[in-house]
């Protein structure tokens, strides 16, 4: 619907498995109340079919009937309330300006259903950091353990072997992952499960260096453009394809309504920079921001269930002038919004000396830090400069507080990295930040591709993912240029989807390349239908397939439109394999044959006497 | 034209300077006959023009009209017939097989010109390896040199600090190119300039690694789809969005026909597979090649003009038996040819047992070698195993022979290298190959995107080329799927720009940062059309940003869609500059006080007293 249109219409939503899969969910033995949900690929020929991670959510299950009125199933609150230390209470009433004060048809519709929210009890532990810490494993911890363990249980028989082939810098990849490994990195503050108490719609995830390189999904609505039910429906769309989490950065009018009807039916975790709500409460003017108007929207966005903050904590006054003569200045809009907040009052930002109570709130709901890095550099003649280091090592200091606090934490990163200049970034965060995870909005890696920064950044955010950053932000083809649309966020998601696949590989996860292995043999035993179905965008390899040869003859064939029917090293390496099985049979055997020519080195091979008869039956080879 | 249409109909190509841009000539001091080309970017609020590298020949001149009948200026034969040892006479006449047998309304019209060929006379020097190592700086070299400077003039006051900055893994980029250094990398083997005599369209350009990072594209039709005016359009297409060479990869009927319309035309090097096209002649059966034929071949298409030759002569038969284990065999079409060839007649491949002659012909006409890895990985399971290093180590043996005969050299390498391989893979090609050019096709890091390989691949094009390759071969979204069209090889060729750039400037070339400050400065200044036109690609850079906000006025405006007028970061800096401006003027200025704050550390700013009176005087900051 249009910002001006308020009539009661539903957010339509893209539901349904994606080609040949189907959602599958698998229990943990002794765990039978949690279902933790997999995509399952079929494939063809005898091939055994392939599971992969899913952060779909019911959305992708085989005639699934979305309601994004009532919202998704509240599939948490049995594991939260039994736990306990939790209470029901009246929450926070809302206020016209929690949607910028909006009225009549300009005020988007409010969600149909209200749902009381969920605080700790004084003293009592809430947060996945403080149950980690006191040493028991929650169900979330259980859940995310079975559902990193993806690709592990096939890669079995040779997990140490690829660990031992990756490059890790540091990280610790586990070859099964339990629960109580879960629980010790938590523990360690080295990952976090971002779950809002009050977001028990949302299937757990977990984010950190030894487990799965994850991506978040930017969305959001500005004053400029877009409307609510397009939101939700891009949240849905970008978890089709596999965001881990989403962020909603809307802002203008309305951006508590567009964020409760996303948060209701989210299977994700949503993060926000709640800077953006506040200061919309101030009519956009940064000068006018109070500790006030900020821990108010805090509350409002914690009850409502967002499972974690965005906060620059870390733009102290002090730093400000460091970016005066930077070329790009400060390109963060919650680092700007606070730098000009501190220069005008000449105060410290109220984000650093409110830190304890920010924490204090936080740890009530279980909402996590993100300490945002509003002094990333914009280009490439600002990365790794004296702003963003002093920036990064008080997310240091912070994270120390917070984890005190028994708040989980995660550090954002740049930003405009030239390619020489990214593993500093990702050493200097680890040793400063104590191992909290690292969460990166790519880094773009030249300045020169607009309209392509989604590529720019994914080289960045392949390699910064490789030396450990756990959670890649994407970027869309249109940064710099103007708002995703639909498929710029699906462009986005698998460009990222990508460079994390890429990132895991490099690490030497070794459930990783258990995926690359089964689209490899695709390729080569000519199924196309497969491979296209394998693909991270089945419908964009089955298209570009088509626009060659868009028979479906062409789609059983054993050659492809590159180089046609007589023309495959495909086909000419399955004679080559052929040849050397009858040879296996015959002879000493192919295999052995191989390792005498590796003795041999580059010496020509000289059995050719043992071969002359084969060679005559063997002409058509 | 279709392959059924031999009607003479004229090849249409896209001609006239991309938005904004001037094609402008240079001569270096001294060598005024010498006019090398660049794209001047004109800029707006006072900003200095920005010339760029240009490959694309006159075809970006303004009003410039085309005549594909006619091909291009032959503006080396002066250069060549002045510095004498060559030879005009007779060719090889062209035969029907030449063109697949292709008969009436199947054979493409042939070029409208015939050129007689030019060759080396006996014992004559010819080839730019020769000139170098005997001392020589020809007209190539003067031609390149002054090209490579691009960017340098600009950066002259800190380029030994860009440099000093960047990494460049024993890379020796200068901070000047003059002539001798041209020739001096040449002469070691380190850099080739592709250039041969029968084709003196092409402007020079050079390949190596203590120069700019080169992109190829390839074109070609196939046995199944595509026509000569396609090819004749893709290949000029290619060069206007930034392609350094282009490989003609042609198979199936009139591969010469098509390659004559190409090389006339053509302002880049050209590069072919002289074993595509032999095998045609043998009714594309490997098992019939033979080394006459082959060798008919590349006198064929030696006289034609082509610049590379990509010889797959390391694929030898003792290393066949190790590919056999493979998850994907021989995915190299040239590796898989001559595969087959050697296990069916058991030999070792005649282009390796051939390999001087093939030299001493290639000499004649200084066509560069392209050493080809016909056993490179087709997945991420096979990278970096035995089949594939021990072709590279033969190839850096065939590198010494071919320098010993005067030919200039390159190197092919993979193909699909998870980022922990990549750097390996450089590393030992250095030292197997002595410093020759590498010449890589991506790599791609992971196999499950297809229809996002131009992606997966440039993450780790990028890489490799900041780690030294000289040359990285583009993959189009089509990879694996189908044949690139002219959107395809556009978004290859702008992909893989960006990689190279990001190369370029992580190994701290002094000149490349320039093009991204102007384009970090036009978008501080919110100068949003020198930000579409300094964009690698400025019509979609213009198109993303008219999808959100398409009226003309929002292109002059002092924001953009993603935050709106009142939310935007720049315009906060610019306020955070002109207050720390203010500053300036009346105190210590604030420079100096930057440099204060980063001796206080964390410290909180103090001096509130001094800034008492300038806050009031600012409280619209």
């Amino acid at each position: 619907m249009n910002i001006k249109d308020n009539a009661p219409t539903k957010p339509e939503i893209t539901t349904g498995p994606l080609p040949a899969s189907d959602k599958v969910y698998s229990s943990p033995k002794g765990h039978e109340h949690l279902n933790v949900p997999f995509r399952e690929i079929k494939l063809s020929g005898g091939e055994p079919n392939l599971r992969v991670y899913d952060p779909s959510g019911p959305y992708g299950e085989e005639g699934y009937v979305a309601d994004v009125e009532k919202g998704l199933a509240r599939l948490r609150t049995d594991w939260i309330m039994k736990r306990g230390g939790v209470e029901l209470y009246d929450g926070r009433t809302s206020k016209p300006e929690d949607n910028g004060n909006a009225t009549g048809d300009r005020l988007a519709r409010a969600f149909p259903i209200e749902n009381q929210p969920l605080r700790a009890l004084k003293g009592a532990p809430v947060t996945q950091y403080e149950f980690a810490r006191d040493g028991i494993i929650t169900d979330e911890m259980v859940y995310v353990a079975h559902r990193e363990n993806i690709g592990l249980a096939k890669a079995r028989d040779n997990a140490q072997e690829k660990l031992d082939a990756g490059e890790g810098f540091g990280a610790e990849l586990p070859t099964f992952v339990t629960p109580e490994f879960v629980r010790s990195e938590i523990a360690r503050g080295r990952a976090i499960i971002p779950a809002n108490i009050n977001h028990p719609e949302a299937e757990p995830m977990i984010i950190g260096r030894n487990f799965l390189v994850k991506i978040n999904a930017n969305i959001g609505n500005s004053a400029v453009t877009s409307s609510v039910e397009e939101e939700v429906d891009k949240m849905v769309w970008s978890t089709r394809w596999g965001t881990d989490t989403v962020m909603d950065l809307s802002t203008g009018r309305n951006i508590h309504n567009t964020r409760e009807w996303i948060i209701r039916n989210s299977p994700v975790p949503i993060g926000t920079v709640p800077i953006y709500q506040a200061l919309e409460k101030c009519d956009g003017d940064p000068v006018k921001l109070t500790w006030e108007i900020f821990r108010d929207t805090l509350i409002e966005q914690a009850e409502q269930g967002v499972d974690y903050f965005t906060i620059h904590a870390g733009v102290r006054l002090a730093y400000v002038p460091l970016t005066a003569k930077r070329m790009t200045g400060i390109v963060s809009r919650g680092g700007s919004i606070m730098a000009k907040w501190c220069l005008h009052h000449h105060k410290e930002s109220f984000l650093y000396t409110h830190f304890e109570e920010i924490c204090d709130l936080m740890r009530t709901y279980d909402v996590s830090f993100s300490l945002g890095d509003g002094l990333r550099p914009g280009s490439i003649a600002d990365a790794n400069d004296a702003a963003q280091f002093a920036e990064l090592e008080t997310l240091g200091e912070l994270t120390k507080v917070a984890w005190a606090k028994g708040v989980q934490v995660m550090i954002e990163g740049p930003g405009h990295v030239p390619m020489n200049k990214i593993k500093i970034n990702m050493d200097k965060q680890l040793k400063e930040c104590h191992e909290a995870p690292f969460y990166t909005l790519g880094p773009l890696t030249t300045d020169i591709a607009p309209g392509y920064d989604h590529i720019t950044s994914a080289i960045g955010a392949a390699m910064i993912g490789w030396f450990g950053t756990s959670m890649l932000c994407y970027v869309t083809p249109k940064e710099h240029l103007g708002l995703p649309n639909r498929d710029d966020v699906k462009v986005g998601v698998i460009t990222y989807k990508l460079a994390a696949h890429a990132a895991d590989l490099a690490k030497g996860h070794p459930g990783a390349q258990v995926w690359d292995d089964a689209m490899s043999k695709a390729r080569f035993d000519f199924r196309w239908e497969d491979q296209f179905n394998l693909a991270l965008d089945p419908e964009t390899a089955l298209k570009y397939h088509d626009e060659t040869l868009p028979k479906q003859s062409a789609k059983v064939a054993h050659f492809c439109s590159m180089c046609g029917p007589k023309f495959c090293s495909m086909k000419i390496t399955q004679d080559v394999r052929d040849y050397a099985a009858k040879l296996n049979e015959k002879q000493d055997g192919m295999a052995e044959m191989a390792g005498k020519f590796q003795e041999l080195g580059d010496k020509i091979y000289i059995e050719e006497d043992k071969l002359a008869a084969e060679k005559k039956s063997n002409e058509d080879l």
